[in-house]
């Protein structure tokens, strides 16, 4: 059954057209074939999901949270071929996969004791003590029926059932998932596991629906039907731009929150730090490697420090990096896509190009990278352009101001992050304000890679790494996204939503007149 | 000096072109002469904003809401002269102007409050007790500089240094305000406190431009500024639509919360509440009339519950609606285009219309509303455009699918009012759930003016009535749309900004570990 599209909670194959994933690692394809959606399966998800937003709204925050953790039993139910199919249609490895199943399900629950708390809806009193003045009582609701895209590179904590999907049905947000045809089994696995805890927990069926398509129609039509009221899309800023364009142009424009890759500028002082230089080319070169560099955190820019002895740091980062085994990527065309890159980059001959000289596969991608000066770097607007897999721009600058100047013509990113002696950081307040200016997440003497999955996480940034720097997309927090606020005027009590009676049954903080609070009011 | 231009704190009148703002109640120009802005003083605006953000981030919060209340001082300090203005510039009256000025500096105080409090700015932290873990660590900060439209209907509360202005300097953000060339010399006195405000605090001077100008080319100008981060507007859905267009189709999109008007559908079940009548039509005529119906707020959708006694409601309505004395509108455009409109409708012949058939002078508005059924209504999209004066649709509705059908074609709206008995409340839950879905406020036996300035107002929805619904143009959580999070990863203790530190030195709530405590780190 997981070969059919899923249509408001329904199993649906109407269309002829069917396609089959690949496994990069066999070059070969899998053997189901799916059912590519058609455009009326579309537009009917989106119909049904305007249905099931209605009925979910009434769907109290426990009876959603159990939901939420249901979802997460039934994935486990299903854990070994979840995983198989995980392997056998990304590439990458088992141990990545049990990882990121792990992340995965722990998104569900994190969002399962939020929504059961019933703290995140903001709720906010304030009471009038004289009949002219109204009283008003606010609170957050979903925004409306999610569009959700599954991401490439991550088949589980950013597809069907990741950080997207799982944040806008916590916030009472149907969602239809456009699923990424190069995982389309894991995603169907998943998918049916909460078509599962949909029945179990008794789920209004309208609000979930899980299409698959090769090319970009059925995502576009459903980013332009006026049913559905925000998307998350984790991608390259092409796919995630188009989508935010026609967005924008819809009768009713929508939220589109983009999540379009980076190149996550490190800078690494070297000057006096010889006794650090195994320890940061470890951790720098495996954060270069680890799934041949298919993250949007990878460390796609590395600026170092020109000093007596740099050249060692330098060395050291270069035999670590060159020397692995190059790996498995996602699919053939994110390998082809690669390869074309770094020909392009190495033909334009803007500094030294050096490549790993193993043994590279057929949808195995070469690690690189290219060392250039400050000057070329920020002359050349080309290397500040993402190449998705194991491929850096080191970039040695010799001043301050140098630096700085490099920065600043670096655009909106995730990440940025600076390897200093904690001795040599207060010198660097100023490159640290002008990081933090640019990106979402600061780093001292770490890598960018591991996002930590906390409500401390920022994982967003200023365009072009987001289309809305405002948002997170991991952690709790990333629910505002698909919330929106109503107050309510003049309310009898019996009529106003639970979290905004007098009576505070749910025990949450409540801002009362603009205080926080715990109490009752009155 | 008011008639000058304010470009990066310092006054500025390079142009050539010069205009005069009207009073329309004595049908005649004012005797100033503004300077417009160069596109030259408007790119040097966005250029120093550009450094102002960099200093005003390092200035602390408690000098921050100093600021604020210093701007609110020096304003208060002017009171009389402004008021003046507010009155000769606008044909509101003078007491329409105090409330505003009052609303005003309340907006001020608040803001003020707010920042030096320290807590809006939803400090996070989580520890790490392995060192494989990262110590993440978070808050917002201000997007960065601000363009803030002058509207036409708000010389005060939503001008120079009204909601967005206000909302944005306390989040950290250098403001530019184009100021609504109807009410130049209001604005231009206020903008002379803030350059006080400014000395007397000394904060950098680039922070504040405020710039003249008739048409939109300046405007338009700093909307695509590279400078500029953020857009707050209040005005029709043409002007709002295309700034948001504009912002979109940057190299870099920023964020525009622009407020367009709404038509805020208000129902009426006359049925069993004839008792309630009498003051029924006098708060919703009120409503309809105040300040020529101005308002984003007015009331211009009536629906009627068709009664035994319902003729007698709507006869008490227009009775106190027709019989008052047309006022004056805000100026001569405003006035034309409100004759224009109400021309096209009573041309539509779709109804019984009525006008006041009071004496109207020149730039004053007669108040009208149209009469139509339910059907005629669902039909006629033009009777769901807004048309902001004094002028109100009438629907008679006969059945509750009836009502319900004409609420499902309505677009977003920024309030929806139900008058109705308590009694009967209960039996219109699917209404005002529907109602909920469309609107940013739902209000029970009261008009949607008098927008109370409390946290827990919502003064915004679905587009068009904004061009986000996840924010509010009115109380303190407006200041959200100008503020973005950033993490800190693995910093040490003294390099992390004040509110993240171990210590909590400001004694305020920080989400540590997931929960909100006012304790310490450690």
């Amino acid at each position: 059954m997981f070969t059919k599209n899923i249509v408001g909670g329904e199993f649906s194959s109407e269309g002829k057209s069917t396609f089959q994933s690949f496994n990069p690692e066999l070059n070969r394809h899998n053997a189901e074939l799916f059912f590519e959606a058609t455009s009326v399966e579309a537009a009917r998800a989106a119909k049904l999901a305007k249905i099931g937003f209605e009925k979910f709204q009434k769907v109290d925050h426990d009876k959603r949270a159990s939901f939420l953790r249901s979802i997460r039993s039934e994935m486990e139910r299903d854990k070994t071929i979840i995983l198989d199919a995980f392997c056998a249609e990304s590439g990458l490895s088992r141990e990545r996969g049990e990882k990121e199943f792990t992340r995965t399900v722990f998104q569900l629950s994190s969002f399962a004791d939020l929504v059961e708390k019933n703290e995140w809806i903001e709720a906010s009193i304030d009471t009038s003590d004289h009949p002219a003045v109204p009283d008003l009582r606010k609170q957050l609701f979903g925004i409306g029926p999610v569009l959700v895209f599954g991401a490439s590179n991550f088949p589980l904590a950013y597809s069907t059932m990741g950080g997207d999907s799982v944040a806008a049905l916590a916030a009472g947000c149907p969602v239809i998932v456009k699923a990424h045809p190069s995982h389309a089994k894991t995603s169907g696995l998943v998918a049916s596991a909460v078509l599962r805890a949909i029945v179990k927990n008794d789920m209004p069926p309208e609000i979930f629906s899980h299409l698959y398509a090769v090319d970009f129609k059925v995502a576009h039509q459903l980013v332009q039907h006026e049913a559905v009221k925000a998307v998350g899309f984790t991608g390259s800023f092409h796919g995630g731009k188009a989508l935010f364009d026609l967005a924008n142009n819809r009768k009713h424009p929508i939220p589109v929150f983009a999540e379009m890759g980076s190149v996550n500028p490190t800078i690494v002082f070297t000057e006096n730090n010889e006794d650090k230089y195994d320890a940061w080319a470890q951790v720098l070169s495996q954060s270069m490697l680890t799934d041949a560099g298919q993250f949007c955190t990878n460390p796609g820019l590395i600026f170092i420090q020109k000093s007596s002895t740099s050249k060692l740091f330098i060395h050291q980062l270069e035999e670590l990096f060159l020397n692995e085994a190059p790996k498995c990527m996602l699919n053939s065309s994110i390998a082809e896509t690669f390869r074309e890159k770094k020909q392009k980059l190495l033909a334009a001959d803007l500094g030294v190009f050096k490549q790993s000289t193993n043994e590279v596969r057929e949808n195995y991608g070469a690690q690189a990278f290219l060392k250039v000066d400050a000057e070329t770097f920020i002359r050349e607007e080309q290397l500040r352009e993402e190449v998705f897999g194991s491929f850096s721009v080191l970039i040695e600058f010799e001043t301050y101001l140098e630096i700085l100047s490099c920065l600043e013509v670096i655009e909106g990113q995730l990440t940025g992050s600076v390897f200093v002696s904690e001795e040599q950081m207060k010198n660097y307040r100023e490159l640290i304000q002008q990081l933090t200016s640019k990106v979402g997440r600061v780093i001292l003497n770490g890598v960018p890679t591991g996002v930590r999955v906390c409500p401390s996480m920022n994982h967003g940034g200023p365009f072009p790494a987001t289309t809305d720097s405002r948002f997170t997309a991991v952690g709790i927090d990333s629910i505002y996204r698909f919330a929106r606020p109503v107050s309510f005027q003049n309310f009898p009590d019996d009529l106003l939503p639970k979290a905004l009676r007098n009576k505070n049954s749910f025990g949450i903080a409540r801002r009362i007149n603009g205080e926080w609070t715990k109490k009752d009011v009155g």
